[in-house]
């Protein structure tokens, strides 16, 4: 076991052992670019040590050895008197946790060898003021000293100098701020601060170590779902100074724009400042191409360095650099972030450069950005007003009114305001007004809390964590950063996909984007930008690549025809329970009140035009194309009154003494009908058995609209599925009943409907007897939604906001179940059934029409599977379309 | 293809081929014993002929070389003019089905052979009546003539006499109903009567080929499970007659007494008649021992062939046998049917007397006969009155006032009356009044009828389709066989395991094999009788032989002393909601309402000491034993009023200006804690983790019950069991804090408690799991109730009463999943946690809590899934005992 690589040991794919950082500083070394020398501990011995409580035996020596090294290759010892090395240790593990784990620099100094620093580089001012950092950074980082001793010396100091900046000490005043940081680090810790280089090193890297299991950072990794027992990597590196003087300076770039992809110099750069001053802020900093100017040869230097870096990693990349006294040295370089719009600019200006090929291109894009890309977005040119940036927790562009509780919410609402409900973290109570809100701003929480997973799971923007904004329910207002109010009622905007919260109404513009899968907006028309012909290409390549179908799940003609645009292949779910929905309740009522076989068969004689109806015009639209049809799926009591509100009703007109007799009647029926658990009562397959003629009235509704609508010359595909069969008998059952029917419409009408029977998989049960049920089904659908619900037995409309937040704060989940597909329970179930009802039925068809089918993740499982299609909403189809692309891409298709 | 068999060719294992009557009539020609000679068509030439419509072309041919035999065996030729043989084509499938089928005799008379049959026997009036018989079995069966024209000719005749019985017609009465009937037939087919034996028994056979399909045999195989494509055997048997005068006759008779297992000579005998004058009860029947008297010589002969049937099928056995002129002939002989006792006492009689060893007799005996001998019953030595036998549908004897409306049979038992609920037949509408009623009786629909399907769900007492009763429920009253009037508010009484109804109320005893299992009786005592102590010898054996232990469901002290008594080897669940019902609901009420965690705390901190009361009883109860204790499970709403009910008397009261401020806030909590879906909802270990402290204060609570009992000198042996785990985290996360919790308990009491904790195995993806949740779970309990719940997406509260009828009656069930466990897709589910969970655990123990642990099927599937234990209600304990030793019998453990 190594424990210790030099730079030139490592390269960019030994992450996991030596950190990010490690590894691409490795990379650079070895390509040959300024990279300051230095060696990385890897994170074995990170894992060793927190395991054991001591470092590996052999970490020691292998750390002389590389130190010696180092040592050789500078010229200089470490914390030498006269010429001093000095190193930065820093932590880096494989996954980026910005921020959350310990740094030590200037490691080297003590009271001599700062002497010798002042004289090597002539700069008595920079020496003294290397030191006081590493003392405040060594003694808050490595013996847990609270900072604000410091941060109180140093104050002071200033005070005492009548000035408010650092620039205004002088080298005396840095050597007294040293002493007295002295005396704060012996009252703390009964010793003096380490006089031995060697010391301070190991004592450092024992810090960087145990910084992996620091609060914040375990709360990181919980958060963004890092395992916790990876640990960190640490690179000992020499230290180069940008604060040395004018000719000096530290930066950050990017080798193209990462907010839309656009080629050219992105950056910022400090004279005579450390990297971490560029980032703390202290400073303005200048736009990175002012740098020309100041130091011509090192500006283009670092923009060679970056177009080979872009060569080398075929993608954009961000660097940190520093110039120390005109000599270039790169700090770090990583793939870099970048935006939604970006992805899809950059992958093909990578393509065009020869740099990746297409399917690579396809890699660099994900369906979680397209979807960002489709949702209306505020107006940038808008000069809107940031009032703060929360987390973006569910994305989308809502405008209202602020209010800060559910009732006021629902109230405004009703009245037809719009409104955002703002609370510091919302509870089930909440549920209301989330439902009645455009959108949900909280204060507190993260991506997992309760605001964020109930309005993903609704839909509803929601910005939250935006923990600048102190909310006062009681005096009903919020005061964000510098003192702004806003008082309840007055409007607000925010960004659910950039977290930003904006004062007033900011415009909304349609997504371009949205306008190219319209059909509105030609991709090789000029007014299409690059954005909307980089997602043409992708999609293009996307829609060559997949294996699976993409068909949408619709009930309207309208939503239809919108599914067609946006490129499905036929609809997955038309459920026809809307269908009984508005005008059309009274007849469902009458259904139910139905006491007599006549009874009922008249209600249904009066529905069934209506669905016919209905029928000829989703026909029409999807000609051409399959149209699987569920038949009847909601208990019969879900077209009914609420119990509750009708009771209460019912006693207050008795207690008045004038009760509505039909109101009474009604009661009676409901609460017949009531089920405990309507999710597990007399619905689906079931309602079809237990009411004769309903599903048989549907059925003769298809084959009707079928044949009207082939009379027109429309080309009709319906599938007729029978949704939440436990049992093949039922389907079996189901199956006379249906034939009989289509007989006889084909005998009266002249024209036979071959309409595929199947069934929905959303049972446990059903997939768990897949093979017999694929006897009688010639296709299944696997309902995931319901499949999620029976597999893990919860019901979404329970549980998403009572204890959801709480399992994915907890690590149960790592996302919603709801969301992403539960691979190891549900996933399971779905690939016993697709194999054991393919064994019985080869041709067997396979798909999902489940909520899943439009999401990312769950499609690549889809694909492995080996399922025909997935159906998901209209608004959703582009994203299934470039995930089967992408899951395309990832080899071939097997569990 | 062989299609006949000879009855020497042919044995008592042939049943498939043969039907049980053609396989045994062969077995017993073998035997030596007199039957009567002739051969059986099989079940597959029937088979053939109903897929195809005609008979295989092989039959016709093989039925007249058999027929040739017997002609050559007899001496006579079928319809020969002068000496005529003549025979009986009888129905006979391999299961009994008795009645449902077709029958026809004396195939061979003609116009001829009646004078031949006459002038043979010496008895014009014999030959006319049996040519009579012919005719009216022949035109109705074969025919398909409506037997009402036959009965108004021969009743016609009869007046005529002036003479209420056959017996007062004389032979040319007989030869004129002859005439009649063959007008009859000639009218009604534009035929005559065949006149060729030949074509008469070819029609015969056919006719009883085609019976299979009849619609009455069709209802019973679907209601008894029967397959539908068996088809039927056909014998033809050279005919006997019991008829002949006075020294002839027929009867029935038991190798033992059916109803106690007596031994002793028990049937009835009728001279001078035929087998079906015996079975239609025309005249009174003589009991067996009078053929001491009338015949001595075949009495005798019947008794030692009796004796050698019983030796050779070791077993009661019955038989039909006929006298001819002083020979005897046997004519039929099955293994005996028995009631519940006597199966019990003659296993061990046999055993006894060699003829079976002690498996064989435990084979004998099943868990719902013993269950059946639990039940309490009415006093038989009571002069008790029979109203009328309906279908034994629930068992029971429950005894109450006549209603025959749900809201009478609410509003009388409210009052403290005793109900028995009296129904045509019941739908949903009635589940009130089931719940309210000691028992239910109807007059339609047979055993997987609604009011069967619901009343064996709750236990409660149900006699249905007992079609003699006439209900009036406008005119409030019943009317019996004979006119025997039951008003509304009489009583009457109902027997659930015969079906009886008497009239008025019947004396109940408890079952002595009650008093047996409660050790209030001792089986070697002379109180104890034969059923007591053959009782006693089989439980013995099957606790030798079983490998499955037996658990109990128990929440309280008193249930978990039975549960012992009845041979428990501890409690397989106790529930801990139970211990937050009656006053404590209060407590539960404060912790709903508490809006601060300190209140939260307050709640649980009173609950605490209750609940450790509870467990120190339960443990002192099961001192030595296991007691698997379960943390809450339930919705805490649960605890809470029903929120319609809340919501109608807060608004009445805010109507009246009375508003009551507790119940206002009660309907906020109710209102905020409503679940759609409670069995779906936050329950179980989702309920653990989102209210902290409330599963520590359980373990707490058992920890402290513990070390109290531990002090007091008993060895408690508590196993902690989480309810509703889906995922293995959530047992993770629940562990950690349960592990703390007797860390704390350990240290401030001094005694540690190892207990184990497991989880409860009842969602489908705790099964798909199983291996990852092992990791965690030193036990897992199957809660098959749950389990099938969600496995089908089915919830037993609300589906049972609404479609499970129809269910049973379309075949899709073969028995409700709630009863008998489902091991197509439930067990297929327990089959696999079972394997994974032990392969990660080889030690993890394995039980099942749900209903089904008691049920009889279902325990044999557990013993073969290789689980350890299976727990059910105490009184459900010595059922599964005894099913498990039969289960051990079956071979060795496997899927």
């Amino acid at each position: 076991m190594k424990y210790v690589y030099a730079f030139s040991e490592g390269n960019k794919d030994l992450k996991d052992l030596l950190g990010g950082k490690g590894a691409n500083l490795a990379e650079m070394t070895n390509m040959g670019l300024p990279v300051p020398p230095g060696f990385v501990i890897t994170t074995e011995a990170c894992r060793t040590y927190l395991r054991t409580g001591v470092e590996p035996p052999e970490l020691g020596p292998e750390i002389d050895k590389h130190l010696a090294a180092l040592e050789a290759a500078t010229g200089r010892r470490l914390g030498q008197a006269d010429d001093p090395l000095l190193v930065a240790v820093r932590s880096g593990g494989a996954s980026s946790m910005p921020g959350m784990m310990e740094t030590v620099l200037d490691v080297g100094l003590t009271d001599s060898s700062v002497l010798g620093l002042a004289r090597v580089t002539g700069d008595d001012r920079f020496a003294w003021d290397s030191y006081r950092r590493l003392i405040h950074m060594f003694a808050t980082t490595v013996l847990g000293i609270d900072g604000a001793h410091f941060d109180t010396v140093f104050d002071e100091r200033k005070h005492l100098r009548g000035t408010a900046s650092d620039v205004g000490l002088d080298t005396r005043d840095l050597q007294a701020v040293v002493a007295a940081f002295q005396d704060v680090v012996r009252e703390h810790t009964g010793h003096d601060f380490p006089q031995d280089p060697h010391e301070q090193l190991t004592m450092a890297v024992r810090a960087v170590f145990a910084s992996w299991n620091s609060p914040r950072a375990a709360t990181y990794r919980h958060r963004e779902h890092i395992p916790a027992d990876l640990g960190t990597a640490v690179s000992v590196v020499a230290m180069v100074f940008g604060n040395l003087g004018a000719g000096s300076g530290s930066g950050v770039a990017f080798t193209r724009d990462p907010a839309t992809g656009e080629k050219g110099v992105y950056g910022d750069y400090l004279e005579n400042a450390q990297g971490e001053d560029v980032v703390a802020g202290i400073r303005n900093t200048l736009p990175l191409t002012e740098l020309e100017h100041l130091d011509p040869r090192s500006y283009h230097r670092l923009r060679e360095i970056m177009a080979t870096l872009e060569h080398h990693y075929r993608d954009l990349c961000d660097v940190e650099f520093t110039i120390e006294r005109g000599t270039l040295w790169m700090l770090q370089t990583r793939v870099g972030k970048r935006t939604a719009a970006a992805a899809f600019v950059i992958a093909c200006q990578l393509l065009d450069e020869g740099l990746i090929d297409a399917d690579e291109a396809l890699r660099r894009v994900t369906g979680d950005q397209l979807a960002q890309l489709m949702f209306p977005r505020f107006d940038s040119a808008a000069a809107a007003k940031v009032l703060t940036v929360g987390m973006n927790a569910s994305p989308g562009a809502a405008t209202g009114a602020v209010v800060f509780d559910s009732p006021t919410a629902v109230a405004r609402a009703s009245a037809g305001e719009r409104v955002i409900l703002v609370r510091n973290e919302t509870t089930p109570d909440d549920l209301d007004g989330m439902i009645a809100a455009q959108g949900v701003l909280t204060s507190r929480g993260g991506r997992t809390s309760h605001a964020a997973v109930v309005a993903r799971g609704m839909g509803t923007t929601c910005v939250c964590g935006a923990e600048e904004l102190d909310i006062d329910v009681a005096g009903r207002r919020l005061t964000g950063p510098g003192g702004v109010v806003v008082a309840e009622g007055e409007l607000i905007s925010i960004d659910g996909g950039t977290g930003e919260v904006f004062l007033g109404e900011v415009p909304v513009v349609r997504s371009p984007v949205v306008d190219y899968f319209e059909g509105a907006l030609d991709p090789g028309s000029p007014q299409a930008g690059e954005l909307v012909r980089s997602v043409h290409r992708l999609m293009t390549h996307a829609d060559a690549r997949r294996r699976l179908e993409v068909r949408a799940n619709a009930d309207t003609a309208e939503n239809a025809g919108r599914a067609r645009r946006f490129g499905a292949k036929g609809i997955g779910l038309a459920r026809t329970e809307h269908m009984f929905l508005g005008d059309r309740r009274e007849h469902v009522e009458r259904l139910v009140l139905a006491d007599t076989d006549a009874g009922r068969d008249a209600a249904l004689a009066v529905l069934l035009p209506l669905q016919r109806n209905d029928f000829v015009e989703l026909f029409s639209a999807m000609d051409g194309l399959p149209v699987t049809i569920r038949l009847l799926d909601p208990p019969l009591h879900e077209f009914l009154p609420d119990l509750t509100t009708l009771a209460v009703r019912v006693a207050l007109a008795q207690e008045r003494g004038t009760p509505v007799e039909r109101d009474v009647a009604l009661l009676g029926a409901v609460r017949r009908l009531h089920e405990e658990n309507p999710m597990l009562g007399l619905r689906g397959v079931r309602l079809g058995i237990a009411v004769p003629g309903l599903f048989g009235m549907q059925v003769r509704a298809i084959a009707q609209a079928a044949a009207t609508a082939t009379r027109a010359g429309i080309d009709v595909r319906p599938e007729i599925m029978i949704p939440l069969v436990g049992a093949a008998a039922e389907l079996h059952d189901v199956a006379a009943e249906i034939t009989a029917v289509l007989d006889e419409e084909a005998a009266a009408t002249g024209i036979r409907l071959d309409a595929p029977l199947g069934t929905m998989i959303e049972l446990p049960r059903a997939a768990l007897t897949a093979g017999s049920i694929a006897e009688t089904a010639r296709f299944f659908s696997f309902g995931t939604n319901d499949l999620t619900q029976t597999t893990w037995g919860f019901s979404r409309d329970d549980v998403e906001g009572s204890f959801f937040s709480r399992y994915l704060d907890h690590g149960i989940f790592a996302a919603s179940p709801f969301e992403t597909l539960d691979v190891e329970g549900v996933g399971r179930l779905i690939a016993l059934a697709a194999t054991e009802g393919r064994a019985v039925r080869p041709d067997l068809q396979l798909g999902v029409c489940g909520e899943h089918g439009g999401d990312p993740d769950s499609v690549h499982f889809f694909h492995r599977a080996g399922l025909d299609y997935v159906s998901c909403s209209p608004f959703r189809v582009p994203v299934a379309r470039l995930e089967a692309g992408r899951a395309a891409l990832s080899g071939p298709v097997g569990p």
